[in-house]
């Protein structure tokens, strides 16, 4: 997906809230903006989100020469997830259809992100320590809430799932793209009951090569003992989105292997929506940029398009 | 009130809004984003945020060529407003307490600018043409529905009416600073009622020098039947709020000759909070920076704050 010029205001609005959670003061607050200002005019707009996310995040380090000032987010929405995983083994066992039950978990597990930020804009308002463990707790509790609705979903050109079980059928090799920490474990609820039906499937996941927002990486995959299901690998690359030419060549040559790509994340779909590949897009959209580019790409009419917060399973059939 | 970071992503959000309702192309838009990226690097957070909106507006008029984009847009406000003005007026004197009732619809009024952006957004998303004229009579509506609720309004500390009272009676000369088209129809109703109970008053009405975004110039002022009430003035300055730098000494004189002003809309609350005079700042939080702000200076606890979409009257006592 190219970028849009919403895109810019939103991308101040993410430098602010990343560099707010390094506590620095201020001065490299506005440090941080400056330096985006100036990046943004030189930013060209056939690039993608992503592209900018990562200068984005690589100002906010190198300005408060912090690494990774989401680690301690990264760690809690591990454990809470982690703590929930018996309660998501549950569900997908007591449902009729097992493996759509997992793949609407999976997308579901993408809302962890959506409310990491909202936690912290709303706690922020009201001056309260931002992400304390009882919110996430209730965000989980609503996504449980919310999946059962998803099953009625309707809409086949957003939600393509019949398509999904007839590729994970033929497929060898599936590369599964991570997202997020704590959605991590969502996805190991999807590889469990895949592995349960299709045991030989080969499966790669993949996580980012270095620190990014809340972006999973090669621990997170440990930690929620997904290398149990799939090897896993780095892309090489700490762009928060797939974005192929700055993967390694390790990572390259099992994208251009695979015959199956589970894209988690919208980050993934912003870097690799262009692309000649059969990739499923597993996401929630999270901005009306986003939703706007699914409606076109899917020629859905202007009154049933794709709207912020819909859950989205979209087949990219390229080959 | 100061400009805060949050502001940041805002001023390029309403960049682009701006130079949208001009048509021109995708080039020219990001023109004026870059534009604004130079200028907000060098912009101090000491100044005001209606400083960076003149800079803003300026930046549209020079690149787009256009010296008003929003003269339709104010002139159907006007002309809608108008065609409730009974409505209201039936409003007022069916009221308990007539002067209150007008107050509250001045402040209602000041929705029609948050209306007119939010319109645009949401319409803009839909794909639709922004702006249509049953928009803007829901939203008229709605007002009306609305400010029967106020009248129930507890929270003296933003809504200080009794101070507002007792100021009218005392006052002699009374300043009243406009904010956009349309709502002055809604100023008309309130200086009606002012001149009704308090016959003596000497009111000077003051609008925008020259055109910023759908603020009211002259012409709506006398479109809108002000001058048989008031003596219409410029402030002399084009800045989406009164700064007192930028106004002629025509209005410097009355603004310090006035023993009460009345300040509708949010840009001026943001340029003028800071000063000694006596003012009541009359409009509805259009944003959580602003909201804080009041919450802060009314010294609020934080889960009894002022929130956005709160109608403000609130009393600054310098002298």
């Amino acid at each position: 997906m190219r970028t849009y010029l919403d895109c810019i205001p939103c991308f101040f609005k993410q430098a602010l809230e990343a560099v707010r959670i390094t506590k620095v003061g201020e001065n490299l607050q506005k440090k941080v903006l400056d330096e985006l200002a100036k990046a943004v005019s030189k930013f060209p707009l056939t690039s993608s989100p992503p592209e900018m996310g990562k200068i984005i995040y690589g100002l906010v380090r190198k300005i408060t020469q912090q690494q990774d000032p989401y680690a301690e987010i990264k760690k809690r929405s591990n454990k809470l997830a982690l703590g929930i995983y018996s309660k998501l083994k549950r569900k997908v066992s007591h449902a009729q259809d097992r493996l759509l039950m997992a793949v609407e978990l999976a997308i579901a597990g993408n809302i962890i992100d959506y409310g990491v930020n909202s936690f912290s804009h709303r706690k922020e308002e009201a001056g309260v320590k931002v992400g304390g463990s009882l919110d996430i707790e209730a965000e989980l509790t609503r996504i449980l809430n919310q999946e059962s609705k998803l099953v009625k979903r309707e809409n086949e050109r957003i939600f393509n799932y019949s398509q999904f079980k007839v590729e994970l059928k033929n497929a060898n090799h599936i590369l599964y793209l991570a997202d997020n920490a704590g959605e991590t474990v969502f996805d190991r609820i999807l590889l469990e009951e895949i592995k349960r039906v299709e045991q030989d499937k080969k499966i790669t996941y993949a996580v980012r090569g270095g620190p990014i927002i809340n972006d999973a990486l090669l621990e997170d995959a440990y930690e929620c003992g997904i290398d149990q299901l799939a090897e896993v690998i780095s892309s090489g690359s700490d762009a928060p989105g797939t974005i192929l030419s700055l993967c390694s060549q390790e990572f390259l040559k099992i994208y251009k292997k695979a015959d199956m790509i589970i894209s988690k994340g919208q980050g993934n779909f912003e870097a690799m929506s262009h692309l000649s590949r059969p990739v499923f897009f597993l996401f929630m959209a999270k901005c009306p940029v986003v939703a706007k580019d699914v409606s076109t790409i899917c020629k859905l009419p202007i009154d049933k398009g794709c709207k912020v917060g819909d859950i989205i399973l979209l087949y990219h059939g390229g080959k």
